[in-house]
């Protein structure tokens, strides 16, 4: 129901309404007026003083919110003042935001079960009504909505491969929404189309593919990216299926690790493979894919009549950071001509590491490439893209020549609107700030992220490798900065061997890792893998992370698993 | 190259450098704290002050920040200070730009060749390096970007489905991508799962589904959402597909319009089906399908051993705004057990009109539905749903169970984790921002923008059906916001009908197209379809625009257009 009282965030002590009425301030006081030249030769101008600012000096005034209304903002008569106030409102509430985040002596988040949340906390309505709520109130719902999340670049978050706040990546999201445009066609997204494009370029010299030739496009994620890879490498083999179906091809079958991402196999099923005929590799004790198993497996499916299409070599498993062996799996790809695709997701951002890249070796001989910078390069989700080492490839596999978007006869050189090549029609613009955190940091800014985030790996790995009551998953240094270990609770550590300790070590983390959400202060994964009982998998991409959170993370867990 | 000179975004007499130094102001000053109280029942406190803000007073200050970098920001020591005073400029940039986005004397966009931005605007370089650059660059980077761009919310910007830039929906984004945080599980995101099933549940209700009941996911636009359904009919009628691969089914065909959006057809392509089993329907001249036509290529598909397995009946077709009838398309579907899909990928916003919802009757019918609420109801790109009558479907098509990320052993309920119902792993949050702007304006504030662009449209059709020089693509009030029609310059007026004055009159859209583009005043699309040579598309999803706008544009055609 409308209302112009606002629910309270936080009972009668809550100070968030009384943010709403701030002292009159005066915010950015300078001329702002940017003189834009017709540039166009011919060009006709209509309008007097296209592109500048009458007035671009702000001044916060003192707004009552409680009688304006979403209606009230532009483009409303007089709209300018009331959107210009509400939009700083907003950017005051997302920079204390940002603040907290840094500050370890935050709460990484303040756990609520579902149905606390759906019973609505402390005046907290996220029910939807057919009347409007006033901005007062919207104000108090963005607070809201951020104190009851996730604060994912606090330092001492380290529960999944994406994680840290980036600034400069941030600026760009803010930036991205504002001119709110769409990848599909040069013609709305001419520089953002442009930046994709030399971006693609540039990612695929690190691959190591000549002059950075190929194809290319970004996508809305890893799973998304390796989709793309299975249908690249489909059309390549058996160009029919497009137009006649999976019918029209024998029976194929794509091959994986037992430790690769869910992805493989979810594309598999989607585009009609079907899940059983991903076959799963093998892999050593460090969750790497055996390169005999992978051919026997290869001969075997020849035998029993499959046609070998596909091979996914991971590099950076999810779980335990491994990197299957390129060149040696290349090697095999090339002798019974498959298709070669290396999921880099998690570890493709190595490449921008002249001391860790060489995990990668081999991967220039990789037919296609999925490489996520919103995971281990720490550029804000989505950012993912797939390369392709042959040009046209893209296009070639999915292109409709829709009339009503990709008009031939456009004034311009339409190769550069790219939409044809994507399995999506509009496609929100991820580039921008990647291109602008590239531009910010320079290659040698992520290399430094990147080396920073290894060493705090093996930091954690050195302190715990002997550490009594751990024991790690597998021997030897990470590849990556997953670090995999077992905590034992000391009533645990004089446990003979058997089912009943395994039983009990399996409960240790999920019992630890839900103190840790309701108390707050830490958050890290775990899960189970093949016959292993529930580890922790700790990662580490955070650039704000530190030495003493890491210390912080092992204090917690003893802390925490002590009396378990 | 690394410089703490910033290149010039604009000659000497850019003000772009200009403007970077501010005189001292003072921003936001008031008392923010944010006394958290520890909620939950027997929650450690470990941390003294949780998440109150130590100091929540801004201060924008005179900032140099050309010796400034990407390293000096949070989470760097002494960091906070320069992110505040960044994000601010940041902010001063784009809230200019939305000033200038609502104002009628400013450019739709300052067009220029690819081949001229890739050489360097005037000093703005898109290329990456190795070395970082200074935030003065950045910020005057950021500029530039906005400059060369497309102002997609100007109120005379009509080229897409997607206009407008919604305030409420910008503060979404904005928010979002500073919370950064992933949609996979409620673990890391529970406000913004728990919205995300109670929009979902809104929007099934306003389809008429009962109580509300069935599934659904946001998916990164209207393709995915349609391919989606393709997975999902196809897992109902053939669940062994998931496993087996489509050899494990009879040939199975969909049914289509010719006038339907072409993901369809890519769904078709991607997911195994092959092109050639999508078989298109007859339309009436309205670009409606005939039902009858349906029917009889069901019949003939039988007849030659296909299986029919579902029809896409379009809510608002990409170019005409067509409605299909679903109604009569739900009965054949009964007859035949077909599988029904409504894409109101942009039709499907008319459910929020009292006036106009009747153009979906039948929707309630269908067993899956695309809505994008980023096209006809403002809400900025991407935000698209799948939504599914059937509960428990869309997790029985998609699930692979992956352990490291959906552990069945967590301290909440667990069927809050939505991720392994998408095709997706990690997901954006495109919920948030259509949430606030439904709590913003309420279903009625949607309604009234709706209804206002359906009105305008009829505006524009009054306007020109009987006016020299235009011709309707079809007869009849248009259905949706769409109004096709050719321009016909004087010169072609007297023409006989025949080749010479098709090829004539084909090159006329294309020739106004690339006219306005350079002068930069307004933007409309064009398309040939079928038969009919290159014609105007109009569409209104702008909630800027007014009659005058459209008066503009008309006289924008015929001020272009004259001469041809």
């Amino acid at each position: 129901m409308a209302t112009s009282e606002p629910r309270a965030s936080g009972g009668d002590q809550d100070p968030n309404s009384a943010n709403l009425r701030p002292p009159t301030t005066r915010f950015l006081q300078k001329n702002n007026s940017l003189d834009e030249k017709g540039r166009l030769a011919g060009q006709k101008n209509l309008l007097s003083c296209d592109n500048s600012d009458r007035d671009a000096r702000f001044r916060l005034t003192e707004t009552d919110f409680s009688n304006l209304f979403a209606r009230d903002l532009l483009p409303a008569k007089n709209g300018e003042e009331p959107t210009i106030q509400f939009l700083l409102e907003i950017v005051e509430i997302l920079t204390n935001y940002v603040k907290k985040t840094f500050d370890r002596s935050t709460k990484v988040l303040d756990f609520h079960h579902p149905h606390q949340l759906l019973e609505g906390m402390e005046g907290f309505n996220l029910e939807l009504s057919d009347q409007p709520e006033s901005l007062e109130q919207i104000l108090v719902d963005c607070r809201d909505t951020l104190k009851y999340g996730v604060r994912t670049g606090h330092p001492r978050f380290f529960n999944q491969l994406s994680t840290g706040l980036d600034i400069i990546g941030l600026a760009g999201e803010w930036l991205t929404s504002t001119a709110n445009t769409n990848m599909f066609t040069y013609e709305i997204a001419p520089v953002f189309v442009l930046m994709e494009q030399l971006t693609l370029r540039k990612m695929r010299e690190m691959i190591g593919w000549p002059d950075g030739e190929g194809d290319g496009i970004f996508s809305p994620g890893g799973a998304i990216s390796n989709m793309y890879s299975v249908m690249i490498a489909r059309y390549k083999y058996f160009p029919e299926v497009k137009t006649k179906g999976m019918s029209a091809a024998p029976r194929l079958v794509l091959f994986t690790s037992e430790h690769s991402h869910y992805s493989i196999k979810k594309a598999g099923a989607a585009l009609g493979f079907g899940s059983e005929n991903v076959i799963l590799l093998s892999t050593d004790e460090r969750g790497r894919v055996i390169p005999a198993d992978l051919e026997a497996k290869i001969i075997d499916a020849k035998q029993k009549g499959y046609v070998p299409l596909f091979v996914n070599a991971t590099a950076g498993s999810t779980v335990y950071g491994a990197f299957d062996p390129i060149n040696e799996i290349a090697d095999i790809c090339e002798k019974y001509n498959l298709w070669l695709h290396v999921d880099g997701a998690w570890g493709g951002g190595l490449l921008m590491s002249r001391k860790h890249r060489h995990k990668l070796n081999g991967v220039e001989r990789a037919n296609s490439v999925t490489w996520n910078p919103h995971k281990m390069m720490g550029v804000p989700l989505q950012c993912s893209a797939i390369l392709v080492r042959e040009k046209g490839i893209l296009a070639g596999c999915n292109s409709m020549c829709a009339g009503y978007l990709f008009q031939p006869d456009k004034q311009y050189d339409v190769t550069y609107d790219t939409g044809d090549k994507a399995i999506q029609c509009g496609r929100h613009v991820d580039i921008f700030k990647f291109w602008l955190m590239w531009k910010a940091k320079g290659t040698i800014g992520f290399e430094q992220h990147i080396d920073k985030c290894l060493d705090l790996s093996q930091y954690l790995y050195n302190k715990i490798k002997n550490r009594e009551g751990y024991q790690m998953v597998f021997d030897g240094v990470p590849q990556h900065t997953n670090v995999c270990f077992w905590y034992i609770p000391p009533g645990l550590r004089g446990m003979p061997e058997g089912d009943e300790r395994r039983e009990k070590l399996h409960r240790v983390a999920p019992k630890i890792k839900a103190m840790m959400m309701e108390s707050g202060t830490t958050m890290v994964g775990y899960q189970p893998q093949g016959t292993k009982v529930n580890f922790f998998r700790m990662v580490i991409s955070n650039p704000a992370a530190t030495q003493s959170d890491i210390d912080f993370l092992i204090d917690e867990i003893e802390r925490l698993g002590q009396d378990l």
